[in-house]
C-alpha cells in the first residue's frame, strides 16, 4: 500500500525534544530557533530525514512552522490545519497559532526583546520568508541569525539517512518535448533576464527540465537534486550519483554536466567569485543559495523560477496523457462509489474505504497498460465530523464507521506515468432524516453551484485565478457561509499534486493560460458535524468564439470523470443552465467510463443510474 | 453653468511647444523630460495653472503622462482615453501609447541609451512612480534626474496664477465628527507607525481632517494645501493665507498651527535636521517631500496616508447626508429622463441634454434646502458612437443629435454640501429596428445582470473589491464580451468623486468596510456604434444574519434613485432573483421620489410607468 494509517508522530515527546533543542540554543547563545516543515527544496513532501517539524512537535501537516524560545514555543498553521494541530501537538509545549491572523513574523516581533538572537537554518527557508521575519525582529532591535548546522539535527539522534531512490526517464512521448529543447528554452529565458545562470532548487523544475522522475519523497516522483542552468553552455545537475544507473547517467550527460549534490555550495561560490549574475527565486529557493553567491562576490537577480510557467503550460502530449489517466482513475472511482453505496450502512470504516479505493486504483490500472505508480497524497477518507477537518488523514485512532445518515467525503488521487489525478466526491451513506437531508441538499447544492460557475466560466486572456475565485463562493456567501481554503490549485503532469503558479484563490496572481491544469474544489464545512467538497480537475483552453463576441476568451475543460451524488442535489436551487451543465457532465462521464473494456454489466448499470438526468 | 463645451486645448500647438521644451532640455543637458497630468497634490482635478500636459499636448483627460525626447515624444494613457487621445493630440508629435500594454517605464527603457539623463519635476510625481521609471532607466545605464524648476513652466509664457478660492467650514452636523477628534485619531495612527509626524499632500485628506472645503479645482471642493500631523502636539496646515477669512483662520487656529504653503519645504527640512521619522505615502505623495526630508537627515517611514481609510469609512451623518443628496439628485434625474423620453427624437443634441440636466439639478436643489454646489465632473452626454468613448466629454465639435434608434448614455453627478453623486443611465431614443433592439437588449441585460450581481452580493468581512469584480463581468464573458474599466470606484462625502482605497476592480486590494461608498458601473462598448453603462452608488453595510449562516457578512445598500430603462431589458435572460431585485429597486425608487413635495402629477405618472414591474 502507498499509505498507512498509524500515528506517525508522538505529541508526548514534544516537551522533552523542545528541552533538548533549548539546551542546544543556549550553547550557541540563541534566544530562539525556527523549525519549518520544509527541506532544502521547499517542497510539499519531504523525506523522512527532513521531517524535523513532525519529530519535534508531532504535527504531520504539509505546511507549518515552529518557533522555540527559552520560555515558550509556538506552532503556526493555516486554515487547513487548525483542527489537526490541536489534535497532534501538546499545546502546553507548543501554542497553536493561526498564521493568517498572526503571522510568525508578527508573533516574533511581539515576543522578542531587544538584543535577542533568533537562529534559523538558511537551507530550510526562502529569502522572502527570511526577510519578512528579519524585518519584524529588526523593528524591536532583535536579530535573525543563520546557523551552520541545523539544531534539530544536532539533537535528533536516530535521524534517518537521506533517500537514494533510482532516477528514471520520463519518455518523450509523454513529456511532449525533448529535454534539449526545454534546456534551450530556459537558457534563453535566463539570458533575457540578463543573468548568466539560474539556480533551480525545486526538484519538480529539474524533473521537468531533464525529463526525469525519481522516488525520494512520498506521493510525488521527485528526484531530490539541484541544477544550474547557464545562459550559455550546458546546464549542471547536482545529484547524489548513487541515484543514477549507468544508462541514466549517459542519457543525462548527453545534455548536462552531472555533479555530486554535495558540490553545489562550492560551485555557487565559484559563480560568485567570477562575479556572475545569478537568477534566483526568492519565493521558492533556500536563502542559503543567495547567501553563498553574494558572500563570494556574485550578484543575485531575483526572478521567478524560469521553469515554473513553461512547466505549468502542459504540452498536448501531457494533456492527452492526463485524459487517459483520468479515464482509468474514473473507472476505479466508479467501482469505489458503487461499493460504498452498496455496502450496508455502518459496515465500513474510513480505513476500510481508503484501502478499498487504493486496491481498486491498482487493479483497474493493472487492467490497462499504465500501472498505479503511487497515490498522489494520503487519501482523505472522512465521514461525519471528520469531513469538516480539511486535509484530514485517517489513523487507527481517529477511524470512524460510515454510519447511516453520514456524509462521507473522499478526496484522493493517483500518480500514473501519464498523469496525476486529484478528485473529491461527497456521498450520502444510507438514508438521512428529512430535516438532515434538507440541510445537506442546501449546502451541497450551493457548493455544486460554485463548482459549476468555475467549470463553465469564460474569461478574457490575462484573467487571474484571484479574479475567478469569488464565482465559487457567491452561492454560499448569499446565505452567510464560506469555505476557508482556495478554490483550486495547479497540478503537475506525473509530478506535484500542488503546482504553481496557477491557482484559483484570492492569492492567485498568475494569468490562467491554455494548457494549465487546476483543481476546482469548492466546499462547505460545519465544524464537528460534516464536510462537503466537490473536486474535478480542469484544463485552461482557448474558448470557442461566440458569434457576436468581440474578444478571444479562455474557458475550462473538465477532465475528471466521476458521477456527482444526485441524492444531495436540490434542483430548485439551480438555474436551467446549471442543471444542463450537470446533465451534460454526467452524459460525458457515462460515455467515457461505460466504454472501459473490462467494466462489468452491474457496474455499467449502476453508472447509468448515477448519470441519469437530474430532473424527470 | 459648471461646465462648458468648448475645445479647451489646441492639438495644433503640440509641435511648437514640444520644440520650446526641447530647447530648454538641451540647455540643461537633458535627453528627455517627463510631463505628467498631476499637480503637487496628485489629484484627479488640477487648477488651470497646473494643466501642463494639456497645454503641451492638447490632451484633456484626467490621467496621462507625456515624455519628450530629443527626436521623439509619446503620450501614455489608459483604456478610458485610447480613443480620446487620438482625437486631441497631434500623433506626428506625440505618439499615443496604451500604458497598460507599454508602461512609460518600459517605453523609456526601450528608447533610452546609456548615459542619458531624463529630467522630471519631483513635485509632480510620486516616489513610487519615480522608482519604477528610475529602475527601468538604470537597467540601460541611463538616469532619472530631478529638476529644480519645471521645464514646462519655463516655456509656458502665459501660465495662469494658482487659485485662491476661499476656504469654508464643513459643518459638524454633516461631517459627523469634530476636527479635534479626527486629529487625535490620526495622531494616534502616526504614533502606531512609530513615526513622529505624517505629511499629508492630498487636499482631500486635509479637507476631511479639518472639516473644511475649498474651490481651487473644478468639480471638487478641495482647498489646495499641505499638512503635517504630529504624533504629539498640534498639526500644521500649510495654505496660502489669502484663502482664509479671519473667522476661518480663527477656527483653524483653534486646532492647528496655520502656516504659509510656501513654508512647507523649509519645515520639512527642519524635520529632517532634527532626525524625525516622517510618515510618507509613496503611492500618493510628491517625491520631493521625501527627498527634502531625507536630504536633511530625516527618516522616511513609508505607509499609506493615515487619513485614507478613516475618510473612506463614512460617518452615520455623512451617510444620512448622502442619502438626502441622492433623493434630490434622483428627482432631477427623473425630470431629465422624462424630458429626454418626451422630446421628439432628433430634436436634442448632446449639449442640449447636458445643459438641461444641469438646469434641472440646479432648480430641483433650489426647491430644497441644499443648493447645487457644482457638478462632480463634466457630464458625459453621449449618443450613438460617442457612447462607446469612455469618459467622453461633449464639445461643440463632437456634438451629435440624439437620433431615433440611438442609445443615449448619460453619466453625471453633482456636488451638494451633504453629499457627492455619480450616476449613469442608458436609454433608448425613439424606436429601434427589431434586430437593433435585440442586440441592445442582449447587451443591456448582460450589463444589468452584472450590476445586480454586485448590488445583491453578500461577502465575508475582509473581502476586497478585486474579489468581487468578476461578478459584474460573468454575463458578458460568457458570450465573448467585456468592458475595459473597473466596476466601481470609491466616492467621497462632498469631496472627490473618485476616492480610494476602496474600489471594485482587479486592482482593488482594500477590504470593503462598512460605511464605504462605491460606484457599481459595469458597461459594454461597441466601438464606433454605441455604449451602455448602468451606474448606481452603493454603501457597504453589515448584512443581516441569514438563519443558518455561520459567519457575519457584508452587503451593499444601493443609494442612487433613478429608473432603469425597461425597454432595454430582455427578461428571458434574467433569473427570477434578478427580476425580483429590479422590481424591488424600482418600487423603492418610486416610493422615495414620488414623495418629493413639488413633484408634478405628470412627473409622478411618468415615474409610475417607468417603475412598474418588469413582467406582467
Amino acid at each position: 500500500m502507498f499509505q498507512n494509517f498509524s500515528e506517525s508522530a508522538d505529541p508526548s515527546k514534544g516537551a522533552e525534544r523542545a528541552g533538548a533543542l533549548r539546551a542546544k540554543m543556549s550553547e550557541l547563545s540563541l534566544n530562539g530557533f525556527i523549525v519549518p516543515r520544509s527541506d532544502e527544496h521547499q517542497g510539499e513532501y519531504v523525506p523522512k530525514s527532513a521531517e524535523r517539524l513532525s519529530w519535534l512537535t508531532g504535527f504531520t501537516g504539509s505546511a507549518g512552522t515552529a518557533v522555540v524560545l527559552a520560555d515558550k514555543a509556538a506552532i503556526f498553521v493555516d486554515g487547513r490545519y487548525i483542527l489537526q494541530v490541536r489534535d497532534q501537538v501538546d499545546a502546553a509545549v507548543f501554542e497553536p497559532v493561526f498564521s493568517v491572523d498572526t503571522p510568525l513574523a508578527d508573533w516574533l516581533k511581539a515576543n522578542a526583546s531587544p538584543g535577542w538572537r533568533i537562529g534559523y537554518d538558511p537551507w530550510l527557508m526562502t529569502r522572502s520568508e527570511v526577510r519578512r521575519i528579519a524585518k519584524g525582529l529588526e523593528a524591536v532591535g532583535a536579530e535573525l541569525v543563520p546557523v551552520e548546522q541545523n539544531l534539530v539535527d544536532a539533537v535528533w539522534k536516530d535521524r534517518p539517512e537521506p533517500p537514494l531512490s533510482a532516477v528514471s526517464e520520463q519518455p518523450e512521448a509523454l513529456a511532449g518535448k525533448p529535454a534539449g529543447d526545454k534546456i534551450a528554452e530556459i537558457a534563453r529565458a535566463v539570458a533575457e533576464k540578463r543573468a548568466d545562470a539560474a539556480v533551480l532548487t525545486d526538484p519538480a523544475s529539474i524533473a521537468w527540465l531533464f525529463n526525469i522522475r525519481g522516488a525520494d519523497v512520498p506521493h510525488t516522483p521527485l528526484p531530490l537534486s539541484f541544477a544550474i542552468v547557464n545562459a550559455e553552455g550546458r546546464p549542471e545537475l547536482f545529484i547524489d550519483g548513487r541515484k543514477l544507473s549507468n544508462a541514466m547517467r549517459d542519457k543525462l550527460e548527453a545534455v548536462a554536466d552531472v555533479r555530486e549534490a554535495r558540490d553545489l555550495s562550492a560551485r555557487l561560490g565559484e559563480l560568485g567569485k567570477s562575479k556572475r549574475k545569478v537568477l534566483y527565486d526568492q519565493e521558492v529557493s533556500a536563502d542559503a543559495v543567495a547567501r553563498v553567491v553574494e558572500a563570494a562576490g556574485g550578484t543575485i537577480v531575483e526572478a521567478t523560477d524560469p521553469v515554473a510557467l513553461p512547466k505549468a503550460r502542459k504540452t498536448d502530449a501531457e494533456l492527452q496523457g492526463t485524459r487517459m489517466a483520468h479515464l482509468r482513475d474514473g473507472v476505479a472511482l466508479l467501482r469505489f462509489l458503487r461499493f460504498i453505496e452498496e455496502s450496508p450502512a455502518g459496515s465500513l470504516t474510513e480505513i476500510d474505504a481508503a484501502k478499498k479505493l487504493e486496491e481498486l486504483r491498482a487493479s483497474t490500472a493493472a487492467e490497462g497498460e499504465v500501472p498505479l505508480a503511487d497515490l498522489s497524497f494520503d487519501t482523505i477518507s472522512s465521514t461525519g465530523p471528520n469531513g469538516a477537518i480539511n486535509h484530514y488523514r485517517v489513523t487507527e485512532r481517529t477511524n470512524r464507521r460510515l454510519e447511516p445518515g453520514d456524509l462521507y467525503l473522499v478526496d484522493s488521487g493517483a500518480q500514473y506515468r501519464d498523469g496525476t489525478t486529484d478528485v473529491t466526491r461527497t456521498v450520502l451513506i444510507g438514508e438521512a432524516s428529512p430535516e438532515r437531508l434538507d440541510l445537506y441538499c442546501d449546502r451541497f447544492t450551493r457548493v455544486l453551484k460554485g463548482h459549476i460557475a468555475i467549470a463553465s466560466a469564460h474569461f478574457p486572456k490575462g484573467t487571474t485565478g484571484a479574479q475567478l475565485d469569488a464565482l465559487a463562493r457567491v452561492a454560499l456567501w448569499q446565505v452567510g457561509l464560506d469555505f476557508d481554503h482556495g478554490t483550486g490549485h495547479g497540478i503537475g503532469s506525473y509530478l506535484c499534486v500542488h503546482e504553481g503558479p496557477q491557482r484559483i484563490s484570492k492569492f492567485g496572481k498568475a494569468a490562467l493560460e491554455p494548457g494549465m491544469i487546476l483543481s476546482n474544489e469548492p466546499g462547505y464545512y460545519r465544524a464537528g458535524d460534516f464536510g462537503i467538497r466537490i473536486e474535478n480537475l480542469i484544463v485552461v483552453r482557448q474558448a470557442e468564439l461566440v458569434p457576436g463576441g468581440d474578444r478571444p476568451m479562455h474557458s475550462f475543460e473538465t477532465i475528471t470523470l466521476a458521477p456527482i451524488d444526485r441524492r444531495l442535489i436540490a434542483p430548485r436551487l439551480m438555474s436551467a443552465a446549471e442543471i444542463a451543465w450537470l446533465d451534460n457532465y454526467h452524459l460525458r462521464v457515462y460515455g467515457a467510463l461505460s466504454g472501459w473494456p473490462s467494466l462489468s454489466d452491474t457496474d455499467r448499470a449502476w453508472l447509468e443510474g448515477a448519470c441519469r438526468p437530474l430532473v424527470g
